[in-house]
């Protein structure tokens, strides 16, 4: 029951347009502007490295000929877009590898559907980086707030959670970057639900990206018709006919008003070190450790076995035929870790699944249950080939919520991408561009650094 | 349980994509031939008749700005957009009044999402009328077929099942003009249930627009991306985290694939004799038939009373306000067949709600339940000032299966719209256009007609 007797009448799109359009850049806390920042490095840094992935410039190739005036960036591409196509693209790249961020409640990926409208949009109406980042960080609460009160029902039915909230953030991002009254936002946020799409079936195929290209391109397109005033239902989110129980859920509304502004859910973002499933990232850690433990050569390993729970096992103790299921392998990457020692992007792609070292090295690696390791544990036993062992367990990985990533980690893994994408030359000066962000008059240095 | 063993393994969007991209244009018959011409013209009709309407003047120009190069007509405009952008406008246009044309199994407006799509890439690739009737029969085909799959659970918890299996009708349609292999119609259907989206709440506001814009431009796009090479999951429709599980619907897929190619749903499609809730046609009927039998003037009418089911009367017994509220009244819709004798799209707007004679009319008309009358039929008794009465039963009323509108209906409800889009002058052309769209080389004469 609500605590507020006042807030049992309000409509979630109501609360949250009053939110948005009355939330002040004053305000906001230096420890979230620089949260903003670090999602930004994140989130370019994972779209400049699939530059050249065939998915993206299929993407670009297609809605080069339904563009209007090409006024915005797509990300390490020489090409520019109209904001709405832009915004499609460049949200399927920073999302491609699932390499981007999590908020771990919801397992949304906040910044990839919410950023590029925005910085699309400002790099066209001229806005400063401080109206962009305040527009992201309110446009991610707005989404993880939503999927909280969905969660876990809405993503365990078969919604990418991603793709549908990611539309209702990226509709109240841009909405605060126009300048919409609490009215109009709202409608903004009601039309968005008439757009909330995208299902976890397609998740192992390229029709996730169109979902997440969508979430983008639907937020900037409800943002834009509010302005023009079309209008939404009051209760398009949590009405009985609304968007919320159409997809089968009774939303919590406590989830989307409680603490709105004092406590924020873009807190709890993530980012991953390794490209791979986030469960994996235990297993990675502790081979990493085990390797530098040991010392010498590898091929002193007789054997590894790895332990987990039940999610650890179900998701990743099968055969590794292509990329994604390297992604999402036990073997692969244990014996990235212990072989290897390192867990990059090149790690997981193709060169690497079909290299018959990792290949001989992955046979070695037996996965077992152990159901007292908690959800995203991993405990990593190696029997070297004199018999002697040695064993680690991690249970808080490198980038989870209690041992996040450094701003410093976060350069380097930013520095890889752009390795990646063939942008090492311009690296450092587009990380210190997006740190000036807070101070920029407007984004045309950073996107110039990042065309 | 499936009578085929062999069609137990396959997935409904394997299929419809054989189904689709195997059919031959010989093969149909002339019937369903003339049915695709007749849901053009009245879908044509409908878009001409709000050409000048806020809500499509505000679409043209947000989208006016996000457009490629304008090779496509906008139908009642003097602007052309890129091929999606157009079959957004159009969509939203032909569909702004709900005139158009009805599916009633499921209540799918099946040509506003899935038309405009393929005159749009007709037009700017040159296809010839036949190649676009096909498309559409197909696309129709693909729509009422996975809406009855899901009918009646999909629309009653809230998904506005014209947006959402608009989609795929528009994807299977746009997939069939581009001459997209079975495989890769295949994955257009699943990128579709990607993009399905739409709720019913949303239906009193502009926010419904969107979603049937959103219909036509994703199905475009969905064929595109499968031109393309991008791909989808195969039961991205019916599997356990697929689009109809999502929404909470387990998918008769008999309903899918029976009768394929034989049995065409489209030849239950319906059109409108009046801009009202179908369910209010009867009440029309009934009211203009009364008019022409009492003869005399409508002042002679002291009391009226209108019979029907339990959904007349929760749609349609309450105040009219406005021009939404006209259009499913029970009270207007009287008044009109009985003190106007017509009931076209201007009886229904802001000037006829706030006529005096109209308002004081109303207030004469009661209505009543009668159970034992079945679903949109109506009974009205008229009780004359000198103490007679009239009493009229309509059970199939014009415009339905039993009692469909003629060629020269239709052609009379174009002109009608035509005449209020401000095209009088051209619809002859226009209609003779749309008759010989069989044997037309290309669009090119019929669209200079609708610009």
């Amino acid at each position: 029951m609500p605590s507020d007797p006042m807030e049992e009448a309000r409509f979630a799109g109501d609360v949250l347009g009053q939110f948005v359009a009355t939330s002040d850049w004053r305000d906001i806390p230096p420890a979230l502007r620089h949260e903003a920042k670090r999602a930004i490095l994140n989130h370019l840094g994972c779209a400049l490295g699939v530059a050249q992935d065939p998915a993206v410039r299929t993407a670009l190739r297609v809605m080069r000929s339904f563009s209007g005036a090409p006024v915005a960036t797509v990300i390490g591409q020489d090409a520019r877009l109209d904001p709405m196509s832009a915004a499609f693209v460049n949200a399927i790249a920073s999302n491609l590898l699932d390499y981007d961020d999590t908020h771990l409640a919801t397992v949304i990926h906040p910044t990839a559907p919410i950023a590029p409208g925005l910085l699309a949009l400002a790099e066209q109406r001229g806005h400063t980086g401080a109206e962009v980042l305040h527009a992201f960080l309110l446009g991610a609460e707005v989404a993880c707030r939503i999927g909280n009160s969905v969660s876990p029902g809405h993503y365990a039915r078969g919604w990418h959670i991603t793709s549908t909230c990611g539309a209702f953030g990226a509709a109240a991002g841009c909405a605060k970057l126009l300048g919409l009254s609490a009215e109009q936002t709202w409608h903004a946020l009601g039309i968005a639900a008439s757009q909330a799409a995208g299902i976890v079936e397609n998740l192992p195929t390229a029709a996730k990206n169109i979902g997440m290209g969508n979430a983008a391109r639907h937020g900037m397109l409800a943002a834009l018709f509010a302005e023009q005033g079309y209008t939404a239902a009051p209760a398009a989110i949590e009405g009985p006919l609304g968007w919320a129980r159409a997809a089968g859920d009774v939303p919590e509304l406590a989830a989307v008003t409680a603490e709105l502004g004092t406590r924020w859910e873009i807190a709890r973002n993530t980012y991953k070190p390794y490209p791979a499933g986030i469960v994996f990232h235990a297993v990675i850690d502790a081979c990493l450790e085990l390797r530098a433990r040991i010392g010498g050569p590898p091929e002193a390993i007789a054997a590894v076995t790895v332990a987990g729970d039940a999610l650890l096992l179900a998701r990743g103790d099968r055969p590794v035929r292509n990329e994604r299921d390297a992604r999402v392998s036990i073997h692969h990457s244990a014996a990235l870790g212990l072989l290897r020692g390192r867990a990059g992007v090149a790690d997981f792609g193709m060169p690497a699944v079909a290299d018959p070292a990792l290949g001989a090295f992955r046979a070695k690696v037996a996965a077992v249950l152990d159901e007292t390791l908690p959800r995203g544990a991993a405990r990593v036993t190696v029997r070297l080939a004199d018999g002697r062992e040695e064993c680690i367990t991690v249970t808080t990985p490198r980038g989870s919520i209690e041992r996040p990533m450094s701003d410093a980690e976060l350069e380097a893994k930013f520095r890889d991408n752009a390795g990646l994408g063939g942008f090492t030359d311009r690296s450092d000066r587009q990380i210190a561009a997006i740190w000036a962000l807070e101070t920029a008059a407007d984004l045309r240095r950073l996107m110039e650094l990042l065309a």
